[in-house]
């Protein structure tokens, strides 16, 4: 879920609540609030509460909450589980604290996750995200990190499906591996990833939905099909043009997309006609 | 396939010529000599002639030879296809220039690869290696090279799963997509990858062939189960040790490896320990 | 500037203010809080405002505060700039916004920096970060964006001293440039940087004076000199041990290190020692 | 040196001799034939040794001749190592091998040049080229390499001068060290550099000489003035279009330029009037 501002860049909470409730019609799992799109790293600690409460309250109890609270320091990154947790927040999605690279060895990394697990009333999620944090945590990382009895997965954004079936391979069964991204979902789950948190399921959830089922079904030739066709316009929205593109795309589809804040700058007119070319190649109308 | 030396180096032709005798028990579709493996920039232009020469001698015309031709200058790459021509191959895979990296944009790489296929007489594949060019061709600029009718295929060694589908979603029907490496080979197939040409074949043939067949089969739970398993030893043999591995490893279960040439340093004791308890894990006796 | 931490990881600000009332003995033309070593990500948003109004308190008017406020939105960087202003910063210095890379083209940097340097009552200072941000401005973003009026100069830590050059030669005269690492002060100052804002400075400030005033004494070959001497400390401080080793360092010499926030580990003893034998090397002494 | 070809792409032995007795007429210390702008990559083995012979033809005794002569294998830089020095060169300059990035670990690298500079009647000059190898050997690596008697400098093109420092403060009094690029070149003399081997003294050699000269007389401001202003053009020749602009400029002031091989192309018109532009701002005019 992106995190919806109104024009003036304040939180416009009862936006996306709107959004929360319209997406509920589907059959997704659930909901993360306050990820890379959530603009997590662009809200106030009392922002990213807001988010989180308003989240549970829009969220119904069937579908998961999964609350973003990853930040630089150790001692953040438990303020804000434990606000995630109170307000309602099935899991906590982790990014890696990545300021001071140099510094985040395998040591440090596991340091971070067990302190914050330890202090976690809701399972730990890692998350991997090395085109934002220019870092990409290892398998022997994750490994290590996986072993904490309150760490229950992972969601991979870097899409290296070597290292996701490695970390397969050796972790512990109930360990959950999530593609990052709606790019690789199938691949993903072809080494053994069991689901994905996808941006795309913002404007696409009935094919994220229909390509998840049906490579659980064993229908590998419709799998291999939807993770075609959907390929470009998921990279329209994450890699091409990011932020600013799911929400225009949002916006037309009848969700509320709005700004996001600046730096971010809106599309520009060509790339926005670019966009809506390819959300109409795949059949997304608004 | 690797290209064997003696203890002093040259090349040993005959063990070449026997290693791959002995892998043609195995049903696979054909062999590449002088790949990355092969240390094709080990060998000067007359010992790759002596290669590609060889090859066809040793590879029976039921099978495919693909011969490693790329060089950094366009006439050196015409020169060295059409020698492998010559010499029989049936096709060339033909590493993209990368010294020059700074250079090599979108149209310098179109018009190397179209000159090259030109004055080819058997076709072209395209070889993407980005952890040994240090450059990842990205999905656009492929399709543009996939538009020469002689240039037929990609083999990529980049793992990034989601170019592979952009380019096969956009590519010509007939364009074939191989993996480049073991650890991913079912994941491309997942999203269009007809096959692969893979290191870990020659120490896993038949694992590689029933991992592929499974994948054809619609077998996905015993295609990821081989797929999982084999990443660990591909792994050895590929980016943690690299060359040395794969030839220590043939050593292991009678093939010859030897040595590579300097200055590529033999396993120490403690790495090679490892490997044998990472293959002998995997099943590989000797 | 380090910040100071007691052994609960809670600010202790009387500690930061002693750092600053000893180091102010030493000519140094001013102080920065809040920089990379102030671990400025590490600190909520009220510790930053207490941390700049300590500073204040504890610099002296004739010596220059610098007040780190760059945060990854626009508006948390006006918010902050604005209270640092308000706290008596002289200068602000911005790091760009890098969590969202991919968007961070030169258009949207220039306006992040126009909007901020609209809204500041006291000059912004570029900070170019490479090593932590993931990202490295080049020559004609920087240019760019010293076209306003209230952007004074820039922090270059990462080392480019071709593009400091480039940068030196066409921007307008009064833009500083400032070294961002002791590691290149002498080679940064050859072509056109002013000075420095300098780590090392907190340990070793007599020497990073005495550098200084050799280069704009001409003393080239004392300049260089002093140069070669600094380069294994200020590494072992910066780049290869980092916040911890600063902050080891401090305490050694007599000043306050105390530990940095998690998940930044305190140095191993073996790293401690080597780092002391560096410190002794250097003829740092407690 | 670049090496100039005729039209067709054909070694053109003569005009690269008349190139280096027009250049002669300056005060530079030798020439490099079969650097990076040499297209060392471009030649083959007959062409690299032609090239040799020309070269030491060409410039007279009083002059170096410093030969490149690096190859991806120990055995092939060794044979060329013995070809440059029959054919007279002073010195040759050994590019890293770098196909197999992941196993060029420093005790690889120590034994690829201790093997060549045992094997060489002639002194060896290491080569860092980070742009145009993928790899950028450390300082530590360096110190190890520099312990060979025979092992007597190196050319570094990356640019960092920290590191330069940190070499030139543990390293043996009598290796040198010599900017790669007429960028960096007076910070890096800052550091302890001797001089540089630089792509820009082909088309600015007075200017390059006087840069030298100035630093050398402890002239640091006229050093500045004069490094500040040839960053622009060495930028045009190296990094920004590389090897096709540094011929378009030897030919446009009356030098042999010529084509590069392909699959470098010519400048384009646009880049080639932005270039004479370049050029004729700084004064060179054909």
């Amino acid at each position: 879920m992106p995190s919806s501002f109104d024009q003036e860049e304040n939180l416009a909470l009862d936006k996306m609540s709107n959004n929360i409730k319209k997406l509920s019609a589907f059959d997704l799992r659930g909901f993360l609030v306050l990820g890379s799109n959530g603009e997590l790293v662009h809200l106030s600690d009392v922002e990213k509460i807001q988010v989180y409460e308003m989240g549970r309250e829009a969220i119904t109890q069937d579908k998961l909450m999964i609350a973003g609270t990853g930040g630089q320091s150790t001692r953040e990154t438990i303020m804000l589980t434990k606000a995630a947790a109170k307000a309602g927040a099935d899991a906590v999605l982790v990014l890696n604290p990545f300021y001071f690279k140099g510094l985040m060895k395998p040591e440090a990394l596991k340091q971070h996750y067990f302190t914050v697990a330890d202090a976690s009333t809701v399972p730990v999620i890692v998350y991997n995200m090395p085109a934002n944090s220019g870092m990409d945590m290892d398998a022997d990382t994750i490994l290590m990190i996986s072993e904490h009895p309150n760490i229950i997965g992972m969601k991979d954004s870097g899409g290296n499906v070597a290292k996701m079936g490695a970390i397969r391979k050796r972790v512990k069964p109930e360990f959950q591996i999530l593609a990052g991204s709606a790019g690789f979902l199938v691949p993903a789950m072809s080494v053994g990833a069991c689901g994905g948190i996808l941006a795309s399921a913002n404007i696409a959830p009935a094919q994220c939905i229909a390509m998840h089922k049906a490579f659980l079904a064993g229908d590998m030739s419709e799998a291999s099909r939807l993770q075609l066709d959907i390929i470009s316009v998921n990279n329209a929205v994450t890699k091409k043009w990011g932020v600013p593109a799911l929400k225009e795309a949002m916006d037309y589809i009848g969700l509320y997309g709005g700004p996001a804040r600046k730096p971010i700058l809106p599309l520009d007119a060509a790339s926005k006609t670019d966009l809506l070319k390819i959300l109409n190649d795949y059949n997304i109308k608004s």
